[in-house]
């Protein structure tokens, strides 16, 4: 084999990489679970048909075949790489329906696939956590306020910034764009959509153009998208625009609760942002986006929003929302920056010293012992000299290194880093709690 | 969107059945990082060539498609999906190894993809969880006797059957036949692979036709296929049959030393047993195969063996050993035995009763100070009347119900199983420990 390179777009970390991620999948996940939410996992793939019924994201998909498959084999339909946790929910939802309780709060840690060119230098391969609430029939607006505390609380225990939502209202937009006289709102949703993109002179050029807007139609929407609030001020500046329309009305009122719930239970998490548009065409309410402070320029790590008509099938409707955090772009950025380090490279808290290869089975013993009162522990690969068993484990990171006594000596344990060695008893000795684990710490400097 | 159906091959568990394997996945994580496995991922796809390295896997293999991509696009090489954990970690090692500390422990848990036909009912889509130790240059032999007591203290604390791990030697075999005279071993392990599903007469014949055999030959290839024991007395089995070679001495020795220290750390762990051959042909050393004591004719739930060329370029080399245990196999076997139970069916331990809607902020007041005491809690959907509250909770097996107190008096706390009611303090109130997260248990019962 010549030395392999890295695929573009499929990002590795390394092991100790990897230990951060997973105090962060675990952090999200007991906070999830904390709140009610179930675990889920759904298969990697879906229908092609499933995946393409909604035309923008066509391009994204990774198409499989397999390598030996015969022409004309039977029962055998077309399957794509899930692009978003989102649709293969709707679709357990659907599937399973009879075997579920309504509301159904799930959360879903999963990778996702896009088929992204590869020069744009985006991931295809990343990880995300989304969170769900689906019920049968109707879903109560309450969930759009809670939704975002869960987030909220669960990234808050972490070592990284703070993130800020950002969130708006989908009946809101287009009560305002219909009453304005506009009739295609997501024709409008799609060009504000890019007002952080190509700013407000082309925004109102393409409001013209597609949307059919009139100078004056044009400025307002783009007066709409320039409110934002961390209160609920934002419905008296939307009504000093002078539009009415009932959807606007009760889309104002959701976003007001929203904006108040978050302000009670989490002050500086959460503001009313009426640019936010979210690409996909699948949100009927609140729709979310978040950034991590300090980070705003590199995009959202967060988003989501209230559907109302992805699982249906015939009568049957299962209204949900949901918030999909970006696990590989909160890392990927953190990492990028330096912001994150782990300490030490290895779970392993204790190296048993090998004084002679025909002393393996007593250091085995040794090691079994620390690890039946949860100490993680391993025995040195080789009887080399004690410098140097004792300069590998300092090389990862271990802190300590244990001596089992020769001759009926007794045991002795040495901390790496001060250097101190006593005897041990190897029923009673501890490591201090902060060395049992590896711990993940935010390294503070400049951000490039 | 019609209801959707399984696609075959692609399993999917019910909340409550996930809940189950995050719990096997925990305990198996937190096994491996106690014996100071650090944790890896790869990326799902592999270049195709490198999938493609052993002919005998690439008719399992899942091709990547861009749906979008474009006729001479430059730097995009075919992709596959993994089939297994050992190809990508190989690769990842050769890729990092300027980066890695060795020898390098490392556990993976994650899908793997095989294309395999759907008609024959097998999973194409699994969970794995493998952990590996490579060196660089050589491999110490007693990482070969290491490894099954990890895997064996691993899952000793799950409430699954025990397993049965056997134990072969690449070596022993290949010295053996080559002792014999037959100087193609690859074929005969090929033909004597296939031992329990065609039978020792059918195996005769194949011997002589692919690995010219004679009789004679045959018969001593399927008398050392028949040796199995406990503790070292395999070695007087097979030095019995009259054949010498210094391969076979190597082998003897290598595998006499993984089962007396199986013997000496997990009795009843592990026994050697000569018919074990592996189809892939990358191991070099000891290979290994277990099964679910009761659940035998299922198959094996866990592999693995030493490979000393699987990680080589150039002149570096990075002989590794290994064992994969398939989750979703032995969590198939039990979900379909009805051997597993969970003790409810979302992790909530207490559902906050709504006294009225305009109650919620209150009320998610009291599901958050629980909360940050660790008791997961959520608020009723709706005020509907008590009763239905409760039996809400019921249905999906919350223990407890809180009743914040109304008009100045106290709160209260139902536990639903007893009926059992009474006041209750926000601030210092907990469940009985074993209510606090979800159980799992094993049933017992007739395997069908």
């Amino acid at each position: 084999m010549t030395r392999p390179r890295p695929i573009s777009g499929f990002p590795e970390w390394l092991p100790p990489q990897r230990m951060i991620e997973q105090q962060l999948v675990d952090r999200l996940r007991a906070a999830f679970e904390c709140h009610g939410f179930a675990p889920l996992e759904t298969r990697a793939v879906e229908p092609l048909d499933q995946l393409l019924r909604k035309g923008e994201t066509s391009k994204e998909v990774y198409v499989l075949r397999r390598l030996q498959a015969e022409s004309g084999e039977s029962g055998d339909e077309a399957l794509g790489l899930h692009f978003d946790l989102t649709v293969p929910f709707a679709r357990f939802v659907l599937e399973n329906a009879g075997r579920l309780q309504f509301p159904f709060r799930r959360y879903q840690i999963q990778k996702v696939w896009r088929g992204e060119r590869p020069q744009e230098g985006r991931y295809r391969e990343f990880l995300q956590a989304d969170i769900d609430i689906v019920d049968r029939g109707t879903l109560p607006a309450h969930y759009e306020a809670e939704l975002p505390l869960v987030v909220g609380e669960a990234l808050a225990g972490l070592p990284i910034p703070p993130i800020l939502i950002r969130a708006n209202n989908r009946k809101l937009c287009e009560g305002f764009y219909r009453g304005l006289g506009l009739d295609d709102p997501p024709a409008v949703l799609r060009a504000v959509d890019k007002l952080d993109k190509i700013g407000p002179v082309r925004v109102a050029t393409q409001l013209a153009a597609t949307a059919g807007a009139s100078e004056a139609q044009a400025k307002a929407c783009l007066g709409l998208a320039e409110i934002s609030a961390g209160d609920g001020s934002f419905v008296e500046a939307v009504r000093a625009l002078g539009v009415e329309h009932p959807l606007l009305e009760e889309g104002l009122g959701e976003l007001a609760s929203v904006v108040d719930t978050a302000r009670e239970h989490a002050a500086g998490l959460l503001v009313a942002d009426l640019r936010i548009a979210r690409g996909l065409d699948y949100y009927t309410g609140t729709v979310y986006e978040a950034q991590l402070r300090g980070y705003e320029r590199f995009g959202a790590v967060c988003a989501g929003g209230r559907y109302d008509n992805l699982a249906t099938a015939g009568d049957d409707r299962y209204p949900g929302i949901g918030l999909s955090i970006g696990i590989s772009r909160i890392l990927g950025l953190l990492f990028g920056a330096g912001a994150l380090s782990i300490s030490r490279q290895v779970p392993t808290c204790v190296l048993v010293a090998l004084p002679a290869e025909d002393q393996r089975p007593v250091c085995l013993r040794v090691a079994s012992a620390l690890r039946r009162r949860g100490i993680a522990a391993e025995v040195s690969p080789s009887a080399a000299k004690y410098g140097k068993q004792i300069r590998a484990a300092a090389r990862v990171g271990i802190p300590f290194v244990w001596f089992p006594g020769q001759d009926g000596a007794a045991d002795e344990v040495k901390d790496i880093r001060s250097g101190a060695q006593d005897t041990a008893d190897l029923a009673t000795w501890s490591p201090p709690v902060a060395d049992l684990r590896p711990t993940v710490t935010a390294v503070t400097k400049e951000i490039k």
